[in-house]
């Protein structure tokens, strides 16, 4: 075998991204040594921190400077929005490449980075890491992640959404007005906090929306992408629930066309879109995502139905927030940014069991 | 008091709604004497059907036909689609009132109804039975229902959706085409049988959406109610998703309107509409509903948003699909049918907790 | 009506005892103002600190110092442990009648106080208030709750094992050795804080038990008790686990017994010890304590079962553990001390659905 | 590579026992061609039963008969009581190694299979059958299995239990009287079938026994194991229950010792009995199983407390009930028949996250 092994960092190993990230590039068999740290804890053991973990074995918690300094190949950051410019421009400085899943980097206009991640987003070093940072959503832009040495990549809600449109909004198909994105997630998209709100009992038997409108970040990183895609700008209406699962993104799409589409001619171009890729399934007619079909595994699987009455198209995904939408496509842009085999550490099939 | 006591009969118990039905009609103090039955088990103890009321005392259930007999003052259906337009209209000849919890009487137009309701859409007694059947969305129709002889109690979602986009579509708003209506609901809300796809296993950590589009036969009594309201048709695209909650109907409804409409006044004109309401309630500005907040209550809970980048309305309801949705609206028609106070026997408070 | 009104106090109105305690004394026929305390948000509405309660109305939070100088007529303490001795002390002071929900008032020797309960126990408010507490397991101190100034109300899992053992451990029968107690319980139970463990995310799918053996602190209050019946020690191994429960204790409780015991003997002492009781029910052969079936309600189910070729009891009680296991047992409590009916506010038949 | 690539059958490859025993087969790198068969659906793709599973591609249900006719080098038999014998005859004559995960083959004593397997308990092809079979308890039974034609496989309760008490029985202590043994299971371990007690709403909030005392067909497999061990017989109470869990088994096993026993020489023997097995892990002293720590994985975490007060031995255990306790087992069963690396296809690690 004649492909490199990689010694790579991780800092923020404790929340669910990071676990979940730790767990891929465990198994990942072009990764060598991995060294991990958190905000807090430096000195510990990892297991301490992860209960259901303990078996992760004789990590240590590092701090997160000590991760900057000696990076290895590539720093994956998986930290609260404000953290992770400083870091991966420290990282870069010392030679690493860098995937960022924290959102402070996605967003190309400074004003609305001020704006969505005032943590961080107005700081100097959030402005020039940005400028140069390729937004990682995978199928739609391998050479720019392959050629990047800053990888941010795309938040769970905005994957989906994004993978659901993309066909549409790259065929110059007429658009008529908003777009409206409708998404479900289960608790873990919220994190690994104290939040009270996160409470087992506060969301059991439970159905919540948030944010909804446009007050969700990821109204920002989807529009960013629709007009990049468009060649203008595309508003859409976002409403967030959670729902009582550990995992899951389920997002329904509902975009209405101007002039004479048809069903056939919209499944089509779906079917095209994503006939190699190995991580995005358009599902047969008749057939509809879910989340347990896609759990543990790098897939999004997506579902298009045109409703002539309306003229809208309905287009559903269904992803692994904490794979395909986080640490998975970590890992795929990792292997592209290498010139791995994409599909490397990864797997299509999930644990749906 | 100078209420009256009313003996009722309940033909099918040992559904979720059926026993929730049971419980309400319990506790309502203008009740004595119930009946119960079922399609099977006559004969046998209520209890033994349901595990978890086994306190449910000393109830049997009878045939369906003897409660169709001697129905008392009022017969409650909770079957299945097909079986109710025949005990319902023998109860009718017996004297009772008759509050239909199925879907078979909920549609006005024969090809609707045979559409939708096959099993027994295209029976003469639907047709009959239909055609004097009041659609019981209590809010909207108080003067009917209280003269009905049959009211056709509403669908949960229907109930949801209905009560969200009602004070917009009797206002005359232009709403610019299709209202899209996304909904979750627990799996209560699939009823109680034996469908695998109900299991515990399939539904754990699961989001799931289903009939999406304008497959499900909730878009026909929620676009038979909007076109009655506003004097024209208007089309609906519908996606409902099963979440892994037991209990709640959580429906968005985003509607694009044209002209000038502004955020203030919309927000004026559901507050006024349902002011005096005590089972919907217009949430404060910022404040969303959810599912919890209704359990157990007979209260749909509403936000209103207005998008104006967006031209777009967001409504979003919460109601508990068994009260609400079902047992408590039957409970809230039943007691506008007796004149009997609109509250007794319910809850706005619910049991959250 | 001759029966008095009462006020009423609560302090500690935010957490799952305290707000479940609420609703239940709000629906309470003999209580009038009631008036509401937390740790922290004086001044703040209540429905601030509870989401799903948004409908609570107009109470507000006060200092807890406010409501212990005007107690009302009863101040309930639903507090961590170490808050309470002094808030109950000068509520005592101010001439209100006091049902404790916390721990630190329960056992009467001190050392076992000291140890248990380090952050008050060995205080001296403690030691006074304790001497004068009575322990107030309703069905088995019904004169003493009667007469008592100060309440201290069991624990939770303490009420369901000493409900199962209390016939046996009060007959004399010759138990050989250490009583076995298991319990399960739903993560209500471990309280209402921002603990990780507590997560949605860290208790979904998960099966845990905790404290094992001698180390938890209903261990103390059930040896206690059983002492106290029994004229000597009789000591108890304990695993309590938590389970992906929002609500309920399950409990069984293995006693190996000497002599010559037969299972009608047992089943018969068990039938005599409760027959009267309303809120707690000895089921039939063959059935099973669950905790849906117990669910809202004050009722403790309680099934025992003779393993002859073992010489074993198991006895398996139910119970809400919000409800029996803490804020109806207080309620009942209550009732019992202001000569009030020993049901009124409370429920025999839950909220199973 | 010089290990062999084997050819194997599966016999009910649509309960969950079966679909985990698929994917873990199909992931197995000495496994070749796989096919697949249930009791119904000849001919049907199995993804058309397995709605989350509809990655699964192109297998397809064969008839039981054709499994049997050609069993490939090994069948595996995931069938309920009744229809393994006769499979697994029929594969044995057409020279197939059988692992069979049903129960009817696990007693020896023809008179305990009739009991407790009335279905074929006590036909000749059972009888036949089960006089040959080797108890698959893989970690105590490494020679037999790898000799055996046919192991029958243990069930999931039966596998936790026995590896929590095999140190002990083996150990020669003096065991005083029966061994309580209480277990907890997510509700895959009830099967995967139209049954109403395993609704997502019957099971949502629950905590449930069931089977208590000495009902549940596991009690006679760990007494026919112990028997072995201790050389004399030794009997069990066993109280299994369902908690709203998708997967995993825990198990708390509480054993008086006569004699002098003590903590440290207790810890030691477990230690001892597992120090070198890849899958059973004794934990640290201080640290308890739980079953998110094993879900996915073919371990069982065990802990050992010794409580002198009560001269009691707690021994919890921890395991998937899929894996370690059905499938995975299989499969480590099927490494030791085939002289594979005993992990082979197997993960200690799990997905618990």
């Amino acid at each position: 075998m004649t492909q490199p092994t990689l010694n790579v960092t991780l800092a923020g190993a404790t929340g669910y991204t990071g676990m979940k990230l730790l767990q891929l590039l465990s198994g990942h068999p072009h990764v060598g040594r991995i060294r991990v740290g958190a905000r807090s804890g430096a000195g510990e053991a990892l297991a301490s921190r992860v209960p259901f973990l303990h078996e992760a074995g004789g990590l240590n918690l590092e701090p997160l400077e000590s991760l900057a300094e000696e990076p290895g190949d590539a720093l994956f950051c998986c930290l609260p929005a404000g953290a992770s410019p400083r870091l991966a421009a420290r990282a870069r400085e010392r030679g690493a490449r860098v995937v960022d899943l924290g959102g402070d980097l996605r967003l190309r206009d400074g004003a609305a980075r001020a704006r969505w991640y005032p943590e961080a987003g107005s700081s100097p070093e959030a402005a020039a890491m940005s400028a140069g940072a390729v937004y990682g959503l995978s199928e739609l832009a391998r050479p720019q992640i392959a050629a990047a040495g800053l990888v941010s990549n795309p938040g769970c809600y905005a994957t989906a959404a994004l993978l659901a449109l993309a066909p549409l909004a790259r065929s110059g198909a007429p658009i008529d007005g908003a777009v409206i994105v409708d998404a479900k997630s289960g608790v873990s998209g919220a994190g690994r906090s104290g939040d009270l709100r996160a409470h087992f009992c506060e969301m059991h038997d439970q159905i919540a929306p948030y944010a909804t409108g446009r007050d969700h970040r990821h109204v920002a990183e989807i529009e960013q992408s629709l007009a990049g895609w468009m060649g203008r700008p595309q508003s859409i209406v976002f409403t967030p629930h959670l729902v009582p699962a550990d995992r899951g993104v389920l997002v329904c799409a509902y975009a209405r066309l101007g002039g004479g589409a048809a069903g056939a001619e919209i499944r089509a171009l779906y079917a095209r879109a994503y006939q190699n890729e190995p991580f995005v399934r358009v599902l047969p007619e008749g057939v509809l995502p879910d989340t347990r079909s896609v759990r543990g595994s790098n897939r999004c699987d997506i579902a298009v139905r045109w409703i002539p009455e309306a003229s809208t198209l309905v287009a559903a995904a269904a992803l692994d927030n904490l794979v395909k939408g986080a640490a998975g496509q970590a890992v795929q842009n990792f292997n592209l940014m290498f010139g791995l085999p994409e599909a490397a550490g990864l797997s299509p099939a999930g644990d749906p069991l």
